[in-house]
């Protein structure tokens, strides 16, 4: 069963918005078994919008729209679908009590522009969205369909999986798909891919395998249709050292799920990650059961201050070295009174750097109450990279720590 | 000039990974006066990626392809490329110069699998990739123009900034296009809407107008092609005091600008925003100009502890409470040293709410040494909005504050 889908947008179009609704609706009709062979991003523009369903009906069994449904003037997508269908707009009481409920619920006004949301060309199916006044509106045609969604990020993903994805699976016959991820850290792409390949040439033809390097961290997807019988052990004979977990999609929902499972608790003492290793975590559902807090301590006052760093280690060795850090992640663990603790000082650039310490010099660390790792790092002079792969290397150091402890 | 935009990959096709390149590219050439009109995603299917790139050059001027050149096997752009031009892979002495440069700075021996790096079409021209060993190639063909580009997302960007982007506009002529953004909150799209929609109707036919909602603001984006007179009094007239700034993609753009601009300095505490405040204003270089420090102060010790609430008023009223975020704000102000402080504390969900706080109750406060300000929001049970909600409400109330002290 083949799938295109299609985002509308002269916000996506243009780059002032990262067209996440691909990924989201992507991810969630391949784990039910659909075959994503493309997607389309096009401007609120009558004719693109028209030749990209065209195509998309022809070459698809189903395809997904988003965007264009909103209540304001550059969104045109209801239109252009009931003349594509050949059908032609009425009121539907279903969207109608559907619009009249959300506005009850804030206490507002029904708005003639929001009441012509209710609108729905004659021909379609109004799936009920819950969550927004745009009707989610469902095409059957020569036995295909086509699904219109609101391009708002949180009611698509409601909408595709309370409404959309059963019903696709209901309407065509979809395989079994198995996907399995295994996280490596240490070795490059192109050093992971010699070292394994004996391993991936032995793999059978229903088992694909992708490298997906993310800041430091290579990802192994492997897919398997009609198996669930994943040969890893060739794999862990070859790569076994690098290989830090399974079955998480990254490194800091494997943080947050082996802390809970061991009812450990952490803190973080954070300089050039500025705050991003604890946001990833508490980005997460029940974090509160294990992070206790931290300190995002950018200047040397607040590693002072806050963390207990001494002043004379600061004066002598300067923020980013391994005394700061080692004073950082013990006094952070102390002071917040916690099982284990991250700290990171560096030099994330593009100001800041020295001969000795250029741009890209990082050290972390990671403790518990009997051992405390140190680390130094050398990356290049890209920011986001640099606290990416900073943040990465600390969730990675602080899983072997946790688990030499087991 | 037409540009349609490739991007190869069944990481991105499975949803595993955000496609951000088609959006970074997307900004690039549309700051170039270039008109994006469709991008597409395609896996690493030969099939697939041929009709792409057909259809594309059937449609197009320009046709930017990006990923599928890495050393491992599941990459085949660069044979399909190879055979739609109908020419023949031989070893490019600049591309295996720059290969040999890459691993020899890292200090690695050139592996065979890099080797056939430096393979390319005979037909195209490379342009050297400074960053990686993935060539980039372009490909000149009846008047139009292919480029291949590695799918990294720090390479793409290095070569689109630096080679690919001044060398279309060398090739073809180009429209002058000037983008402005203008960020509003406080209010709804829709009553925004209604509220502008006098002045919208009167724009001029070469300037758009589009509506982009992120997590509680609303970006309007005016385009306007050959002027430079954009008429914006008639919009402040109708909606001013839901106008934050101009000229900035995001508010904490904003902050950061204000705050440098100023030379004041902030500080942190966040509770449900765990950190994502702070890595926001770091993730921007020159941030320690005017940030401390920050503390996510997640657990109730951590608040008592670091920012000095008083155990009574979290025993009597809670940590979500008026009470609770002004000893947060005011603390940390005072705590960690600086003009100005942000705090934030409230119930994220899925759990912890209660008939009294829901879930997405949340408190924000901004303070200065003479001033405090709260406010307390009713957000949804969606987790990750609610996170970035509350963080673009506590920057807005933040800027408000600043510019009332002006």
């Amino acid at each position: 069963m083949r799938v295109t889908i299609i985002n509308i947008g002269d916000e996506l179009l243009i780059g002032q918005v990262v067209n996440t609704n691909a990924s989201t609706m992507s991810r969630m009709l391949t784990a039910a078994g659909m075959d994503v062979r493309r997607t389309v991003v096009v401007g609120d523009v009558y004719q693109d919008i028209w030749n990209a369903v065209d195509e998309a009906m022809h070459e698809s069994d189903a395809v997904l729209v988003t965007g264009g449904l909103g209540p304001t003037k550059d969104d045109i997508t209801k239109k252009l679908l009931c003349e594509y269908f050949g059908s032609e707009l009425e009121e539907s009481p279903v969207a109608l009590d559907n619009v009249k409920r959300i506005f009850a619920s804030r206490g507002y006004d029904l708005t003639p522009v929001n009441r012509a949301q209710a609108l729905v060309p004659k021909c379609c199916e109004v799936l009920n969205n819950d969550l927004g006044t745009a009707p989610c509106m469902w095409f059957a045609h020569g036995g295909k369909v086509l699904v219109s969604l609101p391009g708002v990020p949180f009611e698509m993903d409601w909408l595709m999986r309370n409404r959309v994805v059963p019903k696709l699976q209901e309407t065509f016959h979809t395989d079994v798909i198995l996907t399995k991820n295994i996280l490596v850290q240490g070795i490059g792409e192109s050093f992971l891919s010699d070292l394994i390949e004996p391993w991936e040439l032995s793999l059978p033809k229903n088992i694909k395998l992708a490298y997906l390097p993310v800041a430091g961290m290579v990802k192994l997807r492997l897919t398997a249709h009609n198996t669930t019988d994943l040969p890893l052990q060739g794999l862990y004979d070859l790569a076994g050292k690098y290989i830090v977990g399974e079955d998480c999609e990254t490194l800091d929902e494997l943080v947050h799920k082996t802390l809970i499972a061991r009812g450990k608790t952490l803190t973080t003492a954070e300089s050039c990650t500025g705050g991003n290793i604890a946001r990833l975590l508490t980005a997460q559902a029940s974090a509160s059961a294990y992070f206790r807090g931290g300190v995002v301590a950018y200047s040397n006052e607040v590693k002072e201050s806050v963390l207990g760093v001494k002043h004379e280690t600061l004066a002598q060795h300067g923020a980013v070295s391994e005394e700061t850090v080692r004073e950082m992640v013990e006094g952070v663990r102390q002071r917040l009174g916690a099982d284990y603790a991250i700290a990171t000082t560096g030099i994330a650039g593009p100001g800041g750097g020295t001969p000795d310490k250029p741009v890209g010099t990082v050290w972390v660390a990671v403790c518990s109450k009997d051992k405390t790792v140190t680390q130094l790092m050398h990356y290049g002079d890209r920011r986001q990279q640099t606290i990416d792969r900073t943040t990465n290397q600390a969730y990675s150091m602080l899983i072997k720590l946790i688990c030499q402890e087991d």
